[in-house]
This record gives structure tokens, sequence and C-alpha cells, in this order.
């Protein structure tokens, strides 16, 4: 909107403040995302091949915690550095053409629509089961889904459907494509929220107290706030950190001195 | 009761077969586990520190996947190995009063009795989860944590007992100590059940085809059980492995050639 | 430079740029300086605690690969930020001086000065290595523990000097304090230093073909030069991505849709 | 020799030990075979893919330490328990003819011999490595490699041999398939072999202590041993743990309660 001169009001971008995106975004979709398809499914992840899709925080997250878990982890991208990334970050990476008979699990965390479609699901194996963490449900295309499939979907347990694939095989949709955290579990929990709560509520209170003074634009999260909720948050766990000498506040700031 | 000389009958302990403590008591323990206290609590694994006391199969399987969701892990042991090998597999080793201040979740694994007692609980901090994976509701003594609590404990989330402690902190009991992966979640998954649960069919079987022939004493599951039920599980999975050649096999059964 | 208005030309901050510093930075700091800490002490790392000193783009590869061999790690850090994820990250976060006693091998990669200092040498125990990984030979004062050592230093491996405390203890410095990954092996290896000198190539032709276009001011390597490296890399690895569709190029771009 | 008849003498089975194989095999293995791949060749690990032949011990700790450092890992094995456990591991499990062109580098850990064999050379990529770390050389069937490549290989790095196929790709074998840690590395570290030493000093004892009483058979290491040594070795890395209580011993020793 600010591209197109559009937006009439100044803009704080709270979602991608440090203390938003490092943390909710990634610990709290990687474990939350994880605690709804185990809720959904009672699935062991150890041995099974899960599929995300989309290398960004939240895929970051997801990826982390399914390795953490025990699983065999394909990463799929469409942003070379980011794929570049999952590569040396350990995962098999490859098209979703290509993941799509290898997975037991798939999820989408791209933040884009049209994920995981009509060529993916026809190559799945039977059994294999679907959702998404990213965004909203656009993710997965479920008309596409039910166009192959016959007859309609069975719940066959909560949040959990059964598409009977004219290809003779089922596949699971897991809480019809919303987020799976919200959907089957709590969403994320208190403890990862409270950086973005706070960041929010002092966004706020900077876009009061400059009233009149920023543009109509989108702008960062100020440093001070981001510094005041991390170290608020350090202090809630019991973590005390160094401080800068004056020597080494002299050091970074100069340019004289260098290798 | 064999040592005793008490043991009346021949009994297969299926429990040792590598095809049950291997995989149900490692990965099945560790996911349902972590399940049971994410369902129960909804906290936020990453960041904080859990203490496992005992590294068997079980406590290997909790340390292994609380790291993999970014906690902090200690592991408490009695015995000099395995507390070796927990520090070696990049653990902190230390005596449950040392851990007893550091923790923010306690999980008992032990198989013994009294683990988590009034010397431990007086040393928590304020909003410490305690909880037991390990045999039966003995390893947290819950009489203990009576006696320094005060009034009657409130179930404040479905599962989890708030104790107010007469020194003004509380702690939280999940499950009531009993099995957390049963209590608060839905105990194994199949995919590692079904191994368990072959692995007594067969060795039931084979108590019958050899009536008469085994003596009262514990036998272990025999090998060709175990490879029977090891090689199923990894067609079910889709994976197919070497097999040894000719010369191999001989190369294995020798003691000419050698280093 | 650029701040002080003293910068006089237009400099383009290929340090700065992904293909650097998530790749060289990362993965190559992170496996080449624990391979000079090995070549040069032939230490076990399994079961042994290292002291991360930064939790940059270097600090975080040196940390995840000291974990990866089985070390227990902690991390310092004066960013509270950073040091909020290395916690998240299931680090121990604490000041170094606190860090001091329960160190066996301490790095530095802070970029900054006085890292470990007098204060930080008295408190280690006996046996403690010290190293640096960071900048240049300024983050380990060696100054500092030179006065507190008896006599010269003996080389006790090559690129290992004993400093004898006048507490009793012995202190090992892995290269003089200078960079452990080139004193001690042999730097980067080639598959991550070919991303950083094709960024270094591509932006001095941009700033070639540029001539006259670009002001006196610190300039960020353009995203196609980026890409290119990133997608010529993939290929040399023999990995292939997906590509965004149209429909999808249009989602992104547009705002008319939305949660 | 002891199921042949051709025992003459007791024998104490060190190699066993728990204090041997679970930390010399697993973790010095693992470390130093790593050590030696990188020292010889100096590639990065994140980003490529490791085939480890063989999961017992050694072949476990490869495999961690591979992981651990960034490497998409292929586990091959012929053993279907074996197998299970590396697959629930999280990692890849398949013949080695599958993973033969997939492999950057080849590490054999099996005990056996003929491993790696004609078949298998000429289906890996240009530029793979291929190594031992089992036994001793005749994991890796270099007679077959050489029948397939063109003129006398060239050590192209010390340690390291090219081989030029007569399907024109370039085989690298590191240390000639000898022991890769020996052969380019300096083998373990002594914080793991001190173990293993102690170990095997304490059996000898033993083997004097109890002269004429051992049957000419293989015993296994004295319990009571391997505790002295364990606990040695824990108040050497400065590491103290809990005792039983008299209650404890009495639950564990008694049958009488029980789920």
């Amino acid at each position: 909107m600010e591209r197109d001169g559009v937006l009439k009001f100044p803009v704080v971008s709270v979602n991608d403040a440090q203390t938003k995106h490092f943390f909710d975004n990634r610990y709290g979709t990687g474990q939350s995302t994880i605690d709804g398809i185990i809720r959904a499914t009672n699935v062991l992840l150890a041995g099974r091949t899960l599929v995300v899709c989309g290398y960004g925080w939240c895929g970051k997250g997801v990826a982390l915690r399914a390795r953490g878990l025990g699983s065999r982890v394909i990463v799929t991208e469409v942003d070379p550095i980011r794929a570049l990334e999952a590569a040396m970050d350990g995962f098999m990476v490859m098209p979703l053409s290509d993941a799509a008979p290898m997975g037991d699990v798939f999820i989408t965390v791209t933040g884009n629509s049209g994920i995981i479609r009509r060529e993916h699901f026809v190559r799945m194996k039977d059994g294999a089961m679907v959702c998404n963490s990213g965004h909203f449900d656009v993710e997965v295309d479920l008309p596409a889904l039910q166009a192959e499939a016959e007859g309609t979907p069975a719940e066959v347990r909560n949040h959990v459907h059964e598409y009977r694939m004219k290809n003779g095989r089922r596949i699971y949709v897991i809480g019809e494509g919303r987020l799976v955290n919200l959907a089957a579990a709590e969403g994320h929990p208190p403890s990862v929220m409270d950086m973005s709560f706070a960041t929010q509520a002092l966004a706020t209170e900077y876009c009061i107290k400059n009233r009149g003074k920023l543009s109509a634009a989108v702008h960062a999260v100020p440093r001070e706030v981001e510094d005041f909720v991390a170290r608020h948050k350090l202090a809630s766990m019991g973590i005390t950190i160094d401080e800068l000498t004056v020597s080494q506040k002299k050091y970074m700031s100069g340019w004289e001195q260098g290798t």
C-alpha cells in the first residue's frame, strides 16, 4: 500500500520486529505447529518424513522442531538463498513434486497461496497427512484435493478429514487447512506471545508519543523498544548478561583500527 | 523372583527386547512425555531448563526430545556409566539437589521410588513444574510435597495441580505424579506400540510352541522374533536394506583374519 | 566513515551480503574454528564445556557446531536480543565472569576487543583453553594474561602456549589469540569461500558497470547478485527448487486479500 | 575360537565393556573420523551428503557427528534392528547401491569386508570421497576400484588419492582405505582413550588376581571395574552424581510392589 501510494497513516511494522519474528514466528510456530499435528493425529514423528514448504522464520522453526523430534525433513522453497540455507542446515531440499511421494506429513508455512496443488496430491503416498501453519487457509488447495477425491471427506478424528482419492489412496487433512496450531492445539505458548504483545503495546505507545511526527509510511519498531522487551524477558528468565566496557564502546564506534 | 527361587513358570522378558526398549521406551516415551507436558501446561520448551531424573532408555528419549525442542537439559543419575554417557551426550549432569533451583520442569523416569523429595521441593523456583513418566506414581514424593504446602492443591488447568508452598513459592504437579503421557496425552503413538505388541504376540507364540521345553526362568526374546518384527516394520516404512554377501558371512564368522 | 563524512568513494558492503554472512560466517567459521581447536589440541569436545563469547553469525556457527560435537555450550553476549536468541536456542547464557570457572574451552567471536580479561583468567580452571575466531588478535587480552602468569609461555604443542598462572593453574592459548581457523587449520573450506568470492567479484563488476552513478556511501549488494550466486551454488550441489507460479506472484504483490 | 573349542586361555572382552564401546567407539571414533576427513580434504560438511555404512557404536558416533556438522546423513545396514534404529534417529536408510549416486562422502564402519564394491563405485558422482573408519583396510574394495580406473591413482593432497574412472568421473580415496582417523588425524583424543586404557589395565589386574579361577572362555569385564573407571572419569570432569538412598535400594531389589 505504501508502494502504491494509498497508505494514509503511519504504520509500525511489529511483525518485522526482531522480538516478534525471531521468537514468536520461529520458536512459537515451531513448537505449536508440531503440537497441533501430534494432538490431532497422535503420530510418532521419529522415523517419519516431514515436508516443510517454506523456509522463512516459521518454516525454520517447524523444520528445526521436526528434526528435534526425530523426523527426516525435506524443505521446499522458491527463494534460492533460503533454499541454500536449508541445504546448509542439513535438510533435504527439492521441488515439491519430487517430495510429494516421499512425505508422510506436509506442512505449508509460506505466506503465499496455492502451495500444495493437484499435481502434488496425486503423487502422495496412501496415508499422507497435510496441514498449514503459514498464513491462512489458502496454502493447501483443498478444492483441488476435493476434485481428485470421491465423496465427502469424513472426519476420522477430531480435526482430521480423510479424503479418499480416485487413485485409491487416502489423504488426511488436519484442521481443514487452517492454522494447525490454532485449529488443533492452543496456539502459541504465553511465554513467547508475551514478547509479541509487549512489542505491540510499546510500538503503539511510540506512535502516540510521536503523533504528527511519523510520515504515512511503514516504520520499523525502534531499537530501544526491542532492547527493552528483550532485557525484561531475559530478567524474567533469571538470565543476566555482560555489558560493554567503556573501551569496547569506543572500539566499536571507531574505524581507525582494523584488520 | 527367579533369584529368590519363587518363579514357578517360564517368563520371556519382552520389555528387554530390542524391538521393545529401543523403540517404545526411547522414541515412544520421549515424544509422548513431552506431548503430555505441553498438552497439560502449554509451556514453551525453548529456553527453559528441564531436569530429567534417570538416563535409561526412557530418560534418553525424554532428554533427546527436550533438547530437540530447544530446552537446556540437566540429567541426574545414580549410575556412573549412565551419568558419564549423559555428560558425553552434551547434557549437564549434577545431583538433583543442585539441579532443584535451576529447573523449570522436572521429569522422573527412573523406575525407582522417592526420587523428588522434600529437600528438592523446598529448593525449587516459584512456578516449577513436576511430573513423572517412569514407572508409576511413587517417583515424585507427593506426600512430602503436601507436607511443605499450605492447604489443598488447586487444579489450575486440567491435570495440573498447584501446591502453594510454605516458602511462598508455587509448584505445579502434572497428572498427579502418574505417567504424564497417559494422564495428559494419549500414551504412545500406535506406530511404536505396533512393534511392542507384535513382539509380545510372537513371544507368546514362542512360549506355546516350546511348551514344556522352557525352564522356569527369565528368557530373552529369540533373536529371530526380533528380526522378524524389525523387518516387517522397515517394510511398512518403505525402507529396504542391504543383505550380507556370501563372502561377508564367511568373513564375520571367521577369526583367522584380523587386525 | 560514512557517518563521519569522510568516505570519499562508493562502497558495496559485501560482508553484509546474505550469500556472505549467512554462509561464510556461519557455516565456514563454525566448522573451521572447531577444526582449528581440534588440530591444535586433539581435545575431545564431547562432554566438555565450551564458552562462546558473541552470538552473531560467527558465534551462532561455532555454538551450533560445538553442540553438534557433543559439548555443553555457554554463550556470553552484550546484546539482549542475541542473548535471548541464544537462550531460546537451548544454550546456557550468563556473564563471562560466571562462565569463567565452568569452561574447558573459550572462543571469542565478537568483533570487539578486550573480551577475555584479567578478571576472567584468574577464575578459570586448571587446563582451560582459550582462542579467538572473531576478528583479530585483540579479543583475548594476552598482556593481561601474561601479567598474571609466571615466566614466558611455553609452546607445548604446535600453536598451543601454556601460561603458568600465579594461582598455580595452567591456561592454554591457541594460535596466540589470532584467528584460530587460520592459525591452526586451513581457514574456510573452498566450498563456502566460492560464494564469498563470487559475491565479491560480481559486486566489483556492479561497481564498474555503475561507475559515476553510485554515491560515496555504503551500498548493499544488489539482490540480483545474491540470487545469481545462490542459484549457481544450488546447481553445483545438484539441487533444484520450485518456481513461483503466476498466481502466486500476483498474490504476493497484492494487499487486497488478507487474514 | 571359544565356539570352535580352540581357545586355550581365559579372555576378558574389554572391547565389549561399556566404558570402552560406549565412549571410545562412539564419541572417539565419531569425532576423530570426521577430523580425519576434514584434515585430509578440508571439505565443508554442511550441506553435503554423507553415507555411513554400518550403524554399530562407531557408525552411530560418525552419523551423529556428521549431522552435528550440518550434513545430510544416509545410513546403510544389513541388520534390521540397527537399520530401524537409524531410521527412528532421523537418518535416511537405504541399500548402498541406492545411496551411491547421492553421496558426497562415504565412510565404512562395519567391521566386515568388501562393503564398497565395484557396483557402488561405478554409480558414484564425480568427486565422491571414500574412506574407512571401521576395522582395517578391507572394507573399501580398492582392487575393484582400481580395476574400474585408468592409470595409477595420484596423491592430490596428503592422504588423498584420485582415481580417474573409465566412466570419466573422479573418486577420491582418503588414507588408502586404512583407518582414516589414524591415517589422516591423530587417532582418538586422550580424554576418551584414558577410559579404554584404564579398563584394559584393570581387566588385566582382574585376570592376575583370579589366576587359575577363570575358565578358558570369553569373560565380561566385571561391573565393579566398569563402575570404578566411570566414577573416576566423572570426578576428573568435576561431575558429582546422586547416590541411591536406603529405601531406593530396597525398592529396586524387591518385586512385591509393582504397577
